[in-house]
């Protein structure tokens, strides 16, 4: 068989590679045969950065930030503003907010958001931490960055409800126009939101 | 630093899944995520199949395909007709033949097609081993299935020559429309190809 069967090594890889996100079976196997026919610059690479980042790469106990210290880079980073928080459903999140430099205080990683569909409850995320940080560090603004979809808004009311009765400030990313955003290719959602929250020139 | 630098486990992992073709900058980043996200799920079995595929996947000595056996599982099987060898470019294009259950005779794989600006000459490929096997296996059908490009017809036009005075048909697949295709979606060449190449019904 010129096509491995399943328990074969080549077909395992395939198999390991096509669970990756971003990975069809197609490129899978693409991916595959390119690491195997070029192992010194693609596979063993691979391996020894995937041995490095499963031996040291750990969730921050703090905010659950995925890094190789704990607490992470950016909770232990005494430059940071500590009292403004800023409220994500993932890692990815963190990641993207840091990359355009938007965040200078810290970040708590939810873990998901609450859908009672998907059997997502309180308990699953990571809202206790959540509130003892909030007292521990004093903190006086919490953004709620997370998605703009119904489960999204219903985890930011329930934070809000969760906070109710302290000076806290609870703000929420702007709604709008993306930048260089041409308006006719936009959903209506976003159309209305932006007109909604026109601000004068 | 929540983007980690450059000797981070991080982001060592997003440079080396970035270099897998398939994968862009940004899917590497999330594939990283997920993988560090799902260990059981994702990282550890893409781990033991990279350690598995290294150690035992290697070129057939015989054809050049990759396989965990050498000579490999095509080469090996006694039920495949050995007088017709089917020469390609690369190992893809032997899984994708396979697929197709198209060639029922052996491989040869030649790893490369010439080409004097890429420096490759037909030193640097395996024509000297495809000519042996020629000999050895008493070889009646060559099909030069190689890439529809200048560099793939020269290629089939030098492995012509170095067969030359042998008493072997060399033949190549149709070129024409492929099954399903409509003809106003087809470049000219193709058209022009399958027009030329025409069938009585």
């Amino acid at each position: 068989m010129a096509e491995p069967g399943r328990d074969d090594p080549v077909e395992r890889l395939v198999e390991a590679l096509a669970r990756i996100p971003g990975l069809g079976r197609r490129s899978a196997r693409r991916a595959a045969l390119r690491l195997l026919t070029e192992p010194e610059r693609l596979l063993h690479p691979l391996r020894s950065a995937l041995k490095a980042a499963a031996d040291s790469v750990r969730p921050c106990s703090e905010c659950g930030n995925l890094d190789a210290t704990d607490p992470c880079g950016i909770c232990a980073d005494a430059s940071r503003e500590r009292k403004s928080l800023c409220v994500v459903e993932t890692v990815a999140d963190v990641w993207a907010l840091e990359r355009a430099r938007a965040h200078r205080g810290l970040y708590h990683v939810l873990g998901g958001v609450l859908s009672p569909i998907a059997g997502v409850t309180p308990e699953s995320l990571a809202l206790p931490a959540l509130l003892r940080r909030v007292e521990a560090l004093g903190v006086v603004e919490v953004i709620l960055a997370l998605p703009a979809t119904v489960d999204g808004a219903a985890t930011a009311h329930y934070v809000t409800d969760r906070l109710a009765g302290r000076s806290i400030v609870i703000t929420r990313p702007a709604q709008g126009v993306p930048i260089g955003g041409a308006l006719d290719v936009l959903d209506e959602g976003t159309i209305a939101a932006a007109l909604k929250g026109r601000r004068p020139l």
